[in-house]
């Protein structure tokens, strides 16, 4: 695949997957009655069992473009292609610091009226491996540890992450996430960096 | 609303949240043409207009039957109504251990084949929180730490929790999650559960 033929693609299923998350949010938040539901079934029903009429084995995975571009649209995280991500679009700048704002609305809540605790470690495990990983050479998440300081308000939220520093194979990692009132929750992880394989002896 | 409402209601919804799952993974995974993609998100656009003739402002939260029993089925973990949510189904022995078994999908994923990482904190949280969790005496999470072994599979997952022991207010919790090769992340979490107002003095 070109970077040409990403684009294109792009530009379906970026829309499709975009209704997908309305039809999400809809879902948990509808009142309409029981015959306008069952109605809504069947569209949803009909409309699986066309896009169930080719389907890839197994999961998205990460595919690469011609020109070594990689690309992975499943992700739980960042996926373009996945209704269940918001999706995260993480800004990298030169020191390889990661940012990024993000919605999240009803269907990333856990207690009344704030996000799943389990959401915050997502997006901040999602985003210190970023701030880790360096191309060609992949950083696995050794430990996290999450620090709640107070809820996280559904709506607009702000997370950061960066490299505190390196220590023998070892990548230090910090981050936080913030809603309106401030910082809500801070995240330290180390990651590890497998050593090049030894081929002989 | 009483428990029987409550079980009427679980009738209709649980069929059309478990529609909506089945087309998050077929979204994902379609391979049909360009066409077939169009047709489809009409159909789902039409769905997602039916269900918005009346919705909820702001999300699901939590809510009682008559008699007192709690169910929150936006909630991202376990929600009924939540297409997002696998969901988990937490069983809960008489010692308050907790344990669920759960299936996931394309949907979940981060390293190609595995699930995200993310989502493996986002189970454990849960499953912690349940265990630390008393009727009537609600445990907020102060810290979690993650420590992951291997790569998480996707497929079939075994995940427990339970508390290990009580110190001056707080509660420490600890449970692991485990793929077809054994245990693939453990945790350990700190909750606190707050102090009874004070209203006088």
């Amino acid at each position: 695949m070109t970077v040409d033929d990403l684009e294109r693609a792009q530009t379906v299923y970026e829309p499709l997957t975009q209704s997908v998350r309305r039809l999400i949010d809809t879902t948990i938040r509808t009142e309409v009655d029981t015959d306008t539901l069952t109605r809504a079934q069947g569209l949803i029903d009909e409309a699986a069992r066309l896009l169930s009429g080719e389907v890839m084995p197994g999961s998205f995975g990460v595919r690469h473009t011609t020109d070594g571009r990689s690309f992975a649209w499943g992700n739980l995280a960042v996926g373009l292609r996945n209704p269940i991500a918001p999706p995260l679009l993480i800004h990298q700048d030169p020191t390889g610091s990661t940012r990024c704002d993000v919605d999240l609305g009803a269907a990333y809540e856990g207690p009344p009226g704030c996000v799943h605790g389990g959401m915050c470690a997502l997006i901040l495990d999602h985003m210190l491996g970023a701030t880790a990983h360096r191309p060609g050479e992949p950083a696995f998440t050794g430990t996290i540890t999450f620090r709640y300081l107070q809820p996280t308000r559904l709506g607009r939220l702000h997370a950061t992450a960066w490299v505190d520093h390196h220590d023998r194979g070892k990548t230090y990692a910090i981050g936080h996430l913030a809603d309106a009132n401030g910082v809500t929750v801070e995240a330290e992880g180390v990651f590890i960096r497998p050593r090049p394989t030894t081929t002989h002896g």
